[in-house]
């Protein structure tokens, strides 16, 4: 193979940390004497030939990328399917890697990027196209399978907990003559990872959250007034953390489910507020509700130290096993020890991960379905160990986030249209 | 005067940092060797005679005061009438500060709480009971008159702009091909200090937010649509940020005001999903919103250093004020000098902040009345600076927040109702 040149790109949802993935396979391709690209917006940029020319860039800004939130060069939700299907996109694909002697290619994203990628390296292959293809894990939905968890969600996790956490003590400040229920929305339209790691904020009984609502779990609604109001009576207050994801007994979204609020109007805002609404209506209870929404996936002032580390360590794999000739792998992590937590990066083969959805272990769910069990919470607690503060401006006292140029390379290749089939 | 005891109390919403101010209370009467109790959630608690012993209380526990978020002692929304109408609570108040020989009344809130304070130190006066009471300036919603910010404000304001300015990387990374509009609701009823601080996140032409609504300023749709249109046509995407305040023409709030939806629903929500579907509805982008609601005045994790040493210096000149004799003021902020930033502490009487409400100034709202000023940039930014990052659990991953034991002094008086008039 030719030495060539490496294309790094960002896919689906982002990330507190996802940069610091990138800024590890820069670092890693600097050290390796490797050209490297980043592709503008993801698979899309790809196609479009729009491939970021990082020579271009500040070492300065490069380097800040480590604890910059976002995605850097743009991120997509493309999903390309079956390579029969999308004959015309996969071979475009190659077309513009051979362009420009791309012999590394490195696609970070969780499940459908794995396919992409193990798709892309099938391509390859049958063209006669020497290419190795690395999928790199990154989702804050930490549904990717053989991984003990994707970077990302550890930072997610610890916002999540932080933030219930302190919402909860303001609440409890309160309670005596206001509000008496908080509910607080999550992501996880799949699954209860995000959801479940809320449930780290509280050690002793009686510790918020008090109840967890999971997409594991049907909405039970008698058992969950009948649980809220036990709680105030006990408690003072109730915190509720509720999954996107919670889907009632008939397996709809209650987001969706064309629930009616207290005034019979049907409730089409997320379900944390219809939630709030439902307890408002049939407790009687003064409530708030947050929805952290983005908030939660991009707070890099928060992140954890621990998903930072392992973030920049699958990028630098990354690149490391496509040098080293391997292809239609990811690096993954694998925990090693829990105490002392210990972790190390591995490869695991694409075939093992794409379209495969890792659930939320059903052990990970108290029996009562409102909380998590103490193996959970041996499984997410390393996870949000230590802080990773990114440098603040004296002045401004805001973060000093990473601006890139993001100037392209010249194209080579004649345009393409993304839309047209 | 007699030596006497010191009651410390906390009242309406509370801040990341008005527990800095405990803290401060309380260090500075241990140095002072003044006896410190506080109130049991507020005025209510000293109406009900539970004055909590301080003296049981961990040292460790109170220092740790200094960075835990909440309200410690408990606080409450419980707004006193005149001396007339409530005659029977300040005769109460007066007993039990009598009972236990409280000769300092510290009274930690906002508005109404220095209302609340004058009227106690004018009944004292009238009964003949020596007392000094000093109002102590906390309010997220940085109303008060005087004084140049409120305590919580600038940690509020901190959290306001950075979560802006991450969550906009975020939207920024997926534009091309997913959301393209960001809605984000703040608090602030009744004046736009939260709103305009969001304004801190961008400083360069099309950085985020890219509007700001305030309920200073009439929603006006139209402009407002067209503003949003001509962004993500230029930028890419737009970053919205909107006060739970915001008014209509008629002066009603649009989160009351029966709004109906794109599917022609009555919306009961909060205006930021309000907005975000109105945007949706006209204009067709995809779109998300987050509502942070208690997160935004409770994430003491991301406390501005300025403001938890003003909360902290609220408090001391608190006690020292009151133990010099001062009675009916409150200890304000000055700013000194901008460039660089300087500020002192003063005591400025309590007939000149009860009941005053202090409104954004005009000149604070950009012409098209969707930004901030340079004014504004001048007067907000020193507010943010600096951070005050709480010690973390190397083993949970949690900031160490302060847990205390509330175990309430002796009663000495027969029960009272609150309640019963």
């Amino acid at each position: 193979m030719s030495q060539g040149n490496l294309l790094y790109a960002q896919s689906g949802g982002v990330t507190a940390v996802i940069n610091a993935t990138a800024c590890a396979v820069i670092d890693t391709c600097r050290k390796r004497k490797i050209r490297a690209y980043g592709a503008r917006n993801g698979i899309i940029g790809v196609l479009r030939e729009e491939l970021i020319d990082l020579a271009q860039e500040d070492r300065a800004a490069l380097a800040a990328l480590r604890h910059t939130p976002g995605g850097a060069f743009g991120s997509c939700r493309f999903k390309l399917k079956s390579l029969e299907a999308d004959r015309r996109h996969y071979e475009r694909l190659i077309d513009v890697l051979r362009a420009h002697d791309i012999r590394y290619f490195l696609y970070n994203g969780g499940n459908d990027s794995a396919d992409t990628s193990l798709k892309i390296a099938q391509i390859a292959g049958s063209l006669g196209y020497e290419l190795n293809v690395i999928g790199v894990p990154k989702t804050v939905d930490n549904d990717l399978p053989v991984t003990d968890t994707c970077p990302g969600f550890g930072s997610v996790a610890k916002y999540t907990a932080v933030s219930v956490l302190e919402a909860s003590l303001d609440v409890a400040s309160m309670c005596e003559s206001s509000t008496k229920v908080f509910v607080m929305e999550v992501m996880g339209r799949h699954a209860g990872w995000i959801a479940a790691a809320a449930g780290l904020a509280g050690t002793r009984a009686d510790d918020p959250p008090h109840v967890i609502l999971f997409p594991e779990v049907a909405f039970d609604e008698a058992a969950f007034m009948a649980r809220v109001k036990a709680t105030v009576e006990r408690v003072g207050y109730c915190t509720v953390v509720v999954s996107e994801g919670l889907k009632n007994a008939d397996g709809k979204f209650l987001a969706e489910a064309g629930t009616v609020d207290a005034f019979g109007h049907t409730q089409l805002g997320g379900v944390g507020p219809l939630i709030a609404q439902m307890v408002k209506s049939k407790l009687g209870y003064k409530f708030h509700w947050a929805v952290p929404d983005y908030l939660q996936r991009s707070a890099r002032h928060l992140a954890s130290k621990v998903d930072a580390e392992q973030a920049y360590a699958v990028g630098k794999a990354g690149v490391e096993y496509a040098l080293a000739g391997k292809n239609a792998v990811m690096p993954v992590i694998k925990r090693v020890s829990n105490k002392p937590f210990k972790w190390k990066i591995e490869p695991a083969p694409l075939t093992k991960i794409a379209n495969i959805e890792k659930k939320l272990p059903p052990n990970y769910i108290s029996r009562d379905g409102f909380g998590i069990t103490a193996a959970a919470r041996n499984y997410f607690e390393p996870l949000i160990r230590g802080e990773d503060t990114p440098p603040y401006d004296k002045t401004s006292g805001l973060p000093k986030y990473a601006t890139l140029k993001l100037k392209l390379a010249k194209k080579k290749l004649p345009a393409y249209s993304v839309a047209d089939k």
